[in-house]
């Protein structure tokens, strides 16, 4: 595999592009259909491939917890195939005026929607992500080029070709949906280098691999997914509904970038809240990593240093610490949150809105969970990940955020 | 000048960036009023502080045209002030709700437009660009890093002093505007580098200089400027019309990037066309660099090469050239064009509308000239610059693109 092949690939996706942007939604619907019966008719190959990937990933040792992001079912293939047939069912972005008037010379100017042309996802291991990115980019207009981890390389491969096959069949180009090839990480730093055919690069997985895509792409990027996720508990909170909230945003998916990782409670409330977060936590079998306030609490707490404050443990941990008040609650969240999503527990309307106006992350709520910053639970349908980033797209992203516009210019004669 | 004093200064700036966000518009326009008062009573210095400069660029022999960019005077120091006071009289793009909605849940959603927090701005020789950068950043609610070209650097000192003192004096943090120092273009690698500290940085300027960052930058960019615009005459164009938006489009600015640089003539009129076209473009000073067709008008037509359908010329130059039909004139524009501005002159509705989908330019534009693609033209107001890439903003910028959002969740307890 070398530079020339990825841009190949990438030349390729660039004119399929071209014949995929002005594509009807009924076209990109019909193929979306026809790939999600692709997907349930080639379920046995894709299954014989994914368990090659699999038991090559347990003679390497890989851990639990890969393996079975890496594994395929009958019925992870069957919600994969849902994915699709969802994806049909959901307003095309393309086309959309997002702004439209008449100039006093009589310019007819609109913004429209376009797709933004090649779209590449370098992500890992989960071959769900496959058949979901292709099939968003697919319905957003965009070729895409897939870049998976090694461990799921046959599993992609399958995927890719039973995808792009049916897309075929329904009338689309072929190469709107190709894998990057090569599994050294060569092949990444290719395509991070392919500006000019790549509108843009998505990186989902760990911080390193975002990081590494961050520093060493020249195509622009949209970070995705850190969260360092505080909640404040106010010294008006209902501390019932605090109670609720602070246990839900920790523990009702640990794993995932919006999960809570850090408590902070006001002060004059912590005698009467502390207690009774901590043991609610432990008891739902939370490890808290306190300040020296919730050490006090009990000995199953753990000391909490800097290192506890920074972390984004997506696990069962929770770092947890008393502050003095809102502004302190502020000043720790800007220290220390990766600005995906802060909440703030509160009956009191100045500190509800002094909290809105100067946390400055994606998603800033108030009395409720944190789990809730998703595209799903924001109603967008699909979702493609979540910017932490500030350009172009801040927050989940739906298919809205993988197009760009363009302005169109209808006039009868004029000049400057 | 080290990394650490560029960071230092960046770092201030972020800090400087929270208290602006928050800020009302009345005491972002009380302070562009003041630094509009500030720049009229400190014109003598900031004459005196570009005499030198325009006065070392003569040393160095520098042209005439940077030196008439370089050049300050009293009317110019005028016309900054009175665009500080236009800034003033803009709506505000910050708090503006870009969706709102209530989920089924009872979550009230809305996306709010907030400031970047720091943006960067290099540039070259104008001095008046970093009066326009400073409140535009400014009234978007972001501090500003300017990094203008060396040959301008005290005239740059001198007007960041006079307008960094009158925002302080109007309560706003002194930080918010700042050049960033040293003259090496070390200074500005060190700015590129400053990911987490700088949320975007615009290139202004040449293709050299937009090459740099676009190739060096680890912080998000925002490519500008490039622009290789074509103008297709269509067969069934009004040949009146034609030849007054192809002159207008090459001759009234031809050193901007929405200046028209190449001339695409449908074969079915070639015969009628290119003389009379021909003749107009030379009798209005444009060297016409055109193909067989074009060069056996006169003598005075000087043969084209690739290299001319892919200059920028930025001078009274055009290159020529006749194609069989629409598909071949989109298939030139997008093998050629920078994606800037294109435009079709036409009286066919099927091929203005092939032309408007399949053409993906920030610009496309039908029956007028190219030199409407400016953000004072759209009614914006005020313009920062012309994106030529696709990500977060695509052709003229005006103050909304110099935000981005966050998500404000408003719950009464809700959990997943």
């Amino acid at each position: 595999m070398t530079e020339a092949d990825v841009r190949a690939v990438a030349s390729r996706a660039r004119a399929a592009a071209l014949d995929l942007a002005p594509l009807s939604r009924a076209a990109k619907d019909a193929a979306l259909q026809a790939m999600a019966t692709a997907l349930r008719g080639a379920h046995a190959d894709i299954l014989r491939a994914n368990g090659i990937d699999v038991a090559a990933a347990r003679t390497e040792g890989v851990g639990e917890q890969l393996i079975d992001r890496l594994t395929l079912t009958a019925e992870r293939i069957e919600a994969m195939a849902c994915g699709l047939e969802d994806l049909a069912g959901l307003a095309d972005p393309v086309g959309e005026i997002v702004r439209g008037y008449v100039q006093p010379n009589g310019l007819q100017i609109s913004q429209v929607r376009v797709p933004f042309g090649v779209v590449a996802m370098v992500y890992e291991a989960r071959p769900n992500v496959t058949v979901d990115a292709a099939g968003i980019a697919l319905k957003s207009g965009n070729a895409v080029l897939l870049r998976g981890s090694g461990s799921a390389y046959r599993s992609n491969e399958v995927l890719v070709r039973v995808l792009s096959e049916a897309a075929a069949k329904s009338g689309l180009p072929a190469d709107a949906i190709q894998l990057v090839p090569g599994l050294e990480r060569a092949s990444v730093g290719f395509l991070l280098k392919a500006r000019g055919l790549v509108d843009v690069i998505i990186p989902r997985g760990g911080a390193g691999l975002i990081n590494y895509v961050v520093e060493n792409s020249t195509v622009p990027v949209i970070e995705t997914g850190i969260g360092n996720v505080h909640v404040f508990v106010d010294a008006s909170a209902d501390l019932d509904m605090a109670e609720r909230i602070v246990v839900n945003s920790k523990i009702s998916r640990p794993s995932v970038c919006n999960s809570a990782e850090s408590l902070l409670v006001h002060a004059d409330i912590a005698a009467e809240f502390l207690p009774r977060i901590t043991s609610a936590l432990q008891v739902a079998g939370v490890v808290v990593h306190g300040d020296e306030h919730f050490a006090a609490v009990n000995e199953q707490v753990r000391p909490a240093s800097d290192e506890d404050w920074e972390r984004e443990y997506l696990s069962l941990d929770m770092a947890a610490k008393v502050v003095s008040g809102i502004d302190d609650a502020i000043a720790h969240i800007r220290r220390w949150s990766s600005g995906h999503t802060d909440a703030i527990l509160t009956r009191d309307l100045d500190n509800a809105r002094r909290f809105v106006s100067r946390v400055d992350s994606a998603a800033v709520i108030v009395n409720a969970s944190t789990r809730f910053t998703d595209g799903g639970e924001f109603g967008f349908g699909a979702e493609i990940g979540i910017s932490t980033q500030k350009l172009h797209a801040r927050g989940p992203m739906g298919l809205p955020e993988l197009t760009s516009t363009k302005w169109v210019v209808y006039g009868d004669g004029q000049t400057r």
